[in-house]
């Protein structure tokens, strides 16, 4: 059975994924870059932006596990890009230039309707709003019988976990204080449906695997 | 110089110190009782409640180490009880039987006055009504050039945090959530005073340390 998968979302040790005001300047909202830093640090996250070097290791690991086995991707709209209400006009592409990482179909919740948006590299954007359940039915289709991750950010993850629709899910938590943002566990009940599996601290960040049973 | 210092004080991955609806059978709160396993599983831990037992290794030391060369504690009055309000008599002692394992003066922050409350063992429970720093003078001056612990719970730890007085906290980010209950970080800003130091992973929890620089 696939599954639904988040990977490498990061946290502030204060439970934020994001810092606030975010702008086409601040993907992350003010002071949220920091969350990825980690990220850059490696081999794998310096490749996803054309750099050399980058360490080896389990965080290295880790991060690219995140892409193993993935056919489609959903992702809220605000992780999309700063944009906010009707599009003025369809110059927002996102935040990864004309060939995103994703390489495949990526659902954009949104109530605000756009045409379908094919980028270079096999990314196509699908504008679509509708219940958790339907987009992920939509998502499991075109991922044909792969897994189908779940990118962000904190509402759409929020939004899955509490309809219970989120198999593994992969936090970092990150040794910094952000102090306000958007948070990712808020208003959510107890959850009892997730347990953690497993933990592992690395020089950079806390990895946390929760899986639901 | 002495130091004002949080050891061991235990959070739900979603940040929560203490569960919902603390009453006389729920220290921690509903569900709270699950931040604490991980020291009922310590050798240091069974020896505080008088069982045989348990393990050594990291967890043990980690524990052991907050209450070394700790001359005077600090708590909130509902880290001391459940009883809210006017107190209805003297008849609460706290939750630690006749001998409370503090062994020095022990300032727990209130509203309502109450006569000082001398225990076995050398605690004695002064009832306070003062700003933090107030509070910590007299507590640095009961521990006699030890450092001070404070002990907590969330709300107190926040007032001392947002003041600036604490110089070393350490967590112990316990696998489980909560869904709701006391917030260890909520409305503090960015704290940018404070940095992570070290974490630290073990079978049972994520220990960080944070310091004021
Ligand atoms: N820490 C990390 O690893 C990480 C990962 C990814 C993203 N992020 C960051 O997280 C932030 C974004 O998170 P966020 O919580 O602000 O927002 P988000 O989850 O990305 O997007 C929320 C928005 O998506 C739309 N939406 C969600 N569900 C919908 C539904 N069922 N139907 C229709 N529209 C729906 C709504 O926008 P409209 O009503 O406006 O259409 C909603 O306001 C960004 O700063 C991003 O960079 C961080
Ligand atoms: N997770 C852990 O490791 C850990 C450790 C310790 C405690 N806990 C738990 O945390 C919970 C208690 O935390 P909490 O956040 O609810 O409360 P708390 O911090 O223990 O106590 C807050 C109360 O203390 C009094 N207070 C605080 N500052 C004061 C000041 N400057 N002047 C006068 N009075 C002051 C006020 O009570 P009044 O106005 O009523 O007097 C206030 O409501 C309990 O469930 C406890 O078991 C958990």
């Amino acid at each position: 059975m696939p599954k639904l998968r988040v990977h490498n979302f990061a946290v502030s040790l204060d439970g934020f994924a994001a810092g606030p005001d975010q702008g086409p300047d601040a993907p992350l909202g003010l002071g949220g870059g920091r969350l990825h830093d980690w990220v850059f640090r490696t081999r794998y996250g310096r490749t996803m932006i054309g750099e050399p070097g980058g360490d080896a290791g389990p965080d290295d690991d880790i991060l690219a596990a995140g892409d193993h086995n993935i056919g489609a991707t959903i992702m809220g709209r605000n992780m999309f890009g700063p944009v906010r209400g009707d599009w003025p006009d369809d110059s927002w592409t996102g935040w990864w230039g004309d060939t995103p990482p994703y390489h495949h179909d990526t659902f954009v919740m949104t109530h605000y309707a756009r045409p379908a948006l094919p980028m270079k590299g096999g990314t196509t954007f699908h504008f679509v709003c509708d219940t958790p359940e339907a987009v992920l039915a939509r998502a499991y289709e075109a991922a044909q019988g792969q897994d189908v991750r779940l990118g962000g950010g904190a509402a759409t993850i929020r939004q899955f976990l509490a309809a219970g629709l989120i198999d593994d899910l992969h936090l970092a938590i990150v040794p910094t204080l952000l102090g306000s943002g958007e948070r990712l566990f808020d208003n959510l009940g107890s959850l009892p449906g997730y347990r953690v599996t497993d933990m592992l601290s690395t020089k950079s960040v806390t990895h946390v695997w929760l899986t639901k049973h």
